[in-house]
């Protein structure tokens, strides 16, 4: 039996496809997937002007949909990877989920959680940033520049 | 035509009502209303433990029916009564759809917006607290009591 541990990069270029279905549908690309023991429970993208709905961000859709695989409401032992800095909101309810580990590609200035000044996640998630940034940056840089157009 | 402009304690009440109904299942009780032009578009109570799903605030799915009520995903000119204080996720919430006004009963000391230190909503945002106070809080405290015994 072959067993393969795919590493964060793979999980990201998944997050980054699901970014790419938003592109597709006019919509600010974000992308995220939630690993649990090395498989995909969740994948989303942002569906904002889709649903006409402000929660409907990639994260929040993940989160309720890895809850809803797991049969219960706190996502621990899980990696959440999105290609852009959680929200204020996103990262509020990461921190209700008390997920584990939040893995993003590019820093979000204007409303990126971090903007908060304090950290909105919860004490024992360990949030990292930096992976496949060019991509998922590149990717909103070229909505917006077709956006302003 | 007899045209009745209710007050903000009515529309509390029947933020109080939804939060009872919280209660009959168990949930925090939590519960929203949200007000257009002196009418209710939208009501909710909480249902993360019902739904599994740490996003089923009351407040959260009373922005997402509002939304669907206006077809838009801006609650311009509307006014969100809730019981408890928002979180930190309501409250990043209700910015991206720049409500125009948020009225809550009693403050929430752990986990509650303003606990960030810095306002979470949007600059045009006018929060208003203290309507009904001690219903809004005696509800919560008697669930948590039970919860003890």
């Amino acid at each position: 039996m072959t067993f393969t541990v795919f590493s964060d990069e793979h999980y990201m270029r998944e997050a980054l496809k699901e970014a790419r279905y938003a592109l597709e549908k006019d919509e600010v690309p974000i992308g995220a997937v939630v690993v649990s023991q090395n498989q995909i429970i969740a994948r989303a993208h942002n569906l904002t002007q889709t649903l006409n709905d402000v929660t409907a961000h990639a994260e929040m859709q993940a989160i309720t949909a890895a809850a809803n695989y797991l049969g219960g409401k706190y996502l621990k032992d899980c990696t959440l990877y999105v290609t852009v800095e959680p929200c204020v909101m996103c990262a509020g309810a990461l921190r209700w989920a008390q997920i584990t580990r939040v893995v993003y590609g590019t820093a979000d200035d204007k409303s990126g959680a971090s903007t908060a000044g304090k950290s909105l996640y919860h004490p024992k998630t360990k949030v990292e940033y930096g992976l496949l940034e060019t991509d998922c940056r590149e990717l909103m840089q070229h909505f917006f520049r077709e956006k302003r157009k």
